[in-house]
């Protein structure tokens, strides 16, 4: 059965192979021949032409860049190579390349070539594998460094691996030298400093998350703690030069300075949790293996965010009822660009951009200071109830539109999917681009794996509750025994001993509730595990298991939250 | 230790029982002492002083009222009873009541007494434990017949039972005579014609629902099917003098007659589905027994609603920005009253009777004819995406208010509760009243037992999917193994064959849909357990089991649904 299999892969592979080398046949004839004395490098051009045994560690290789990972597609690749062991010919001779002969390979007709520290690989066939789509493609016909400097997941020894097997030649020694002296900086280097109490998933681009335990002790997170999901370098933004602006609409874009947005229009606060899609991945993770950055229950928090309502920036631009006719989606664009100049962007349904009670600020200010640069500065979109993706930072450009984003964080990413899907038949487009989020609660206080005291004879357990949409979490459920019982923990919005925050209107419960339950520590329980659960004034609540709503992005987890701890006598 | 508990409750009922009958020396001292020669008063009687054994079945007692059982309340008061076994004196005679002195004991401080057929009851006690709550203090003083007969479910031997232990004497003949010439009518003779395929839960009032296996056939759900879920007589009303009232706008109040209402205001038609909360309730009474109608997964329905925009009515009647600084609820109030009076009422929040976007209508159409009587000839207010109890049927009344309705419906019926919460420690002011409904999905073909033919090869499930607030259902998966695994149902907007309803726009998918499964048989399979779960575009989903969402009314059930199948040979 392996065998047919394998001889099925072979016949697949042929004319594949045979493609690719069709593509170029000029170019390959005025390739020199070149015979190698590098180990590395004939170990890689086998790789490429004949295959070699290596392992299948695909997983996980491009979380952090929030794309998606075509992990069956390679899987199969893999078997192909393996299965092609037997026709090793000229395998010990490189060609040659120019850097001119290289850019001519930048479409899938022409083949996808890609140069890396001077060697010369052709990917076409990888174009369908990779995990980030057709972004690849924007480093066809050049060099891969600036790309790879940008999303540095790559920078990991399997990720090389796999690149060696579309070994196709070398760069020629003139044009390698010339591309080194090009060589780009880090665009990472200007990032600001951060908190060291950060757990971080990705150095580049800076993903992290605090230590669960202090989450929830304040309950607006201060920004040095609040979590960072950045997709990109952070840019600088110049506040004097800043300029947003505003197009689509019928009287031409608006172009609104700093100075416009802080004194032509009201200034609004609101206080928003803002929470990551992929919030409590790791969990999901441990079920089965998903692809994106790991995060553990971190990936929200809570500030006031003060700005101008993108409503009046709207209408200031001219919204009115003749646009309200035809407009269906707001596009914002930041200033984070990639090495190609595509800015991360993507869009939220104009309904809640326009309505008031929709409270979508352009802030400027986060828990009353200048928004900081990880956060967003000088302006960022809240759009509060909504996956944080949508809360676009640095924020450059708005447009209106009778479409929705085509970028690849509305099209492709940030969209979730059936537990019974996998890579192979994953259809992005059956899906909506996640807005609204659902009910999620989490604990952080007592950790998973703590060590209780019995003579402390009572437990307290804290920890967090929020829903997207405005709507306001009304019961939060703790359970010390896994589930059998059920006892209600208080709620509240503000921090212990503080007046709470004033009740929201209906439907506008934009900020998280911390909760926190101390009940006697059961008699003679050795383990407890400890389970939250909220409901929401839709009474909506949170599903029993992770393995159901298991999906392959590791998106929108919030299944019940569970720790166990011990419970040890003195 | 059982000793101690009934030691304690002896100590209880000692001062409860003198203060008792120190409410009413002097109408005591006036009663003629009368040696009764029925054995089932003596019984009575000795039930009321000294108590007697007797089982505890009170669960299910006040089902179809839709009101709250205080069972544990009752079952301490039982096991009083049990204790009091010892003190037997005068149980023989009965004391006899004229009908002025019953009606002197209204109140809690006076006591409060009822008649029921020639018998005179000293209910003060119950008072607290009626699962109708303060409703009782309506029959204070006077004939529990005809309440009874608007709450047929009273009308059960375990409620006679726990009524009998109350007894404190016996009507005068001549007063008895009075009353039984003064009998009123039942009044549910005038409710309508129901179709005999219903599935009745409770005749008076009338609360009845679709086999499921017909229930999606038709995306529009024809009338005769539509759940019937009635608190009291359907009202006779006449098309011609009809008058609908809107109350407390600063203009005064706005009268308007159906004509009105179908010449002065635009008509809009919704396609909306309304469900009630107690849908699904027999598998929440599987796991652990509840107090409600034992609803299966019918109480739900998609119709055409046409009528008025309550938006355009509240306008119409001086609602502006000045009244919108104020008012917070609408109240709706029907035209079905009990017989003191009091009409089912209950309110919904401000923001979406007024929200363009919320499509509150006043209709007075359903599937394109008038309302037919069951659903609230001639004007039901529909409020999409909102639970069943607040499209208030045979509306007679709007008020706009800076508070929810006072109803006992609005106030203590229809809310959630933890599922560890009992009717003990249950707090009504702790939980706000349902509005928007959580998402939910059910399988109406194939039935729960049903047995499928191996030889068919394929199996087809059906089903239905909702979510309130006008959040489309965006998947619904199916597992025929018990939810190792799943697949994606086709989801439809229509009857088969028949073009598809217009999306609607973001935030009004008020409609449900109808889905479909078509898989093969698995192999050697003996039984499937077939579930399905849908998740709507805030990806909310259902959560996998029902204990853990259980409370004390069964209300809410959303849990995965489940059903059984057997697979035999041909």
């Amino acid at each position: 059965m392996l065998l047919l299999r394998r001889c099925h892969s072979l016949t697949r592979l042929g004319p594949v192979g045979t493609q690719r080398y069709r593509a170029a046949p000029s170019l390959a004839s005025r390739a020199v021949r070149l015979c190698s004395s590098k180990r590395d490098d004939q170990r890689s051009y086998q790789h490429a032409n004949n295959g070699a045994s290596w392992k299948h560690i695909v997983a996980g290789l491009l979380t952090g860049t929030g794309v998606m990972l075509t992990y069956g597609l390679h899987h199969q690749e893999v078997e192909r190579a393996d299965a092609d062991l037997s026709t090793t010919a000229e395998s010990s001779c490189l060609l040659v390349f120019s850097h001119d002969e290289v850019t001519k390979h930048r479409s899938l007709e022409d083949g996808v070539w890609v140069t890396f520290k001077g060697g010369v690989y052709d990917i076409t066939e990888f174009v369908a594998m990779h995990p980030g789509g057709n972004k690849i493609l924007l480093a066809a016909g050049g060099a891969l460094e600036p790309f790879w400097a940008l999303y540095a997941v790559h920078d990991q020894d399997h990720v090389l691996e796999i690149l060696s097997q579309y070994k196709v030649g070398e760069l020629s020694a003139e044009d390698l030298k010339k591309q080194e002296d090009a060589k780009s900086l880090d665009p990472y280097s200007s990032d600001p400093e951060r908190h060291s109490v950060l757990h971080v998933n990705c150095k580049k681009p800076f993903n992290a998350e605090p230590p669960p335990e202090i989450l929830a002790d304040s309950y607006i997170t201060p920004h040095v703690l609040f979590f960072k999901r950045n997709h990109l370098p952070v840019p600088q933004v110049d506040p004097a030069s800043y300029r947003l602006n505003v197009e689509g609409l019928p009287g031409g874009a608006l172009s609104l300075s700093l100075e416009d947005l802080k004194t032509r229009f009201p200034k609004h606060t609101i206080t928003a949790t803002l929470q990551c899609a992929g919030n409590r991945r790791s969990d999901m993770n441990k079920v089965k293996q998903v692809n994106g950055l790991n995060w553990g229950i971190s990936a929200i928090g809570n500030a006031k965010w003060s700005g101008v309502r993108l409503r009046d920036v709207l209408l200031a631009a001219g919204f009115g009822p003749e646009v309200a006719k035809w407009a269906r989606h707001v596009h914002f664009e930041g200033l984070d660009k990639d090495v190609t100049g595509t800015a991360y962007g993507t869009s939220i349904p104009i309904n809640k951009a326009i309505s008031e009670e929709g409270d979508v600020l352009l802030a400027y200010e986060m828990n009353g200071e200048d928004i900081p640069s990880d956060h967003g500065f000088p302006v960022r979109v809240v759009v509060p109830g909504v996956v944080g993706a949508r809360n676009v930072k640095w924020l450059g450009r708005i447009v209106i539109s009778t479409e929705e984003s085509s970028s690849h964080w509305q099209q492709h990413d940030y969209k979730g999917f059936s537990p019974g899907t996998n890579w192979k038949k994953v259809d992005p487009k059956s899906a909506p681009a996640i807005q609204e989020l659902p009910v999620q609660s989490a604990i952080t206080v007592p950790a998973d794996g703590a060590v209780i005291d019995r003579s402390d004879e009572t437990l307290t357990v804290k920890g967090y509750a929020w829903s997207g949409g405005g709507r306001e979490v009304v019961r939060v459920d703790v359970s010390l025994d896994g589930g059998k019982t059920w006892q209600v923990a208080q709620l509240r919005s503000g921090d212990e001993g503080q007046p709470a925050e004033p009740s929201p209107p209906p439907g506008r419960a934009w900020a998280w509730k911390l909760w926190e339950l101390t009940a006697p520590l059961p008699p003679e329980a050795e383990e407890l595990e400890i389970i939250c659960k909220a409901v929401d004034n839709s009474y909506n609540v949170q599903p029993d298991t992770v393995l159901p709503i298991w999906n392959l992005r590791g998106l929108l987890n919030n299944a019940w939250h569970r720790v166990k701890v011990k419970v040890t006598e003195d």
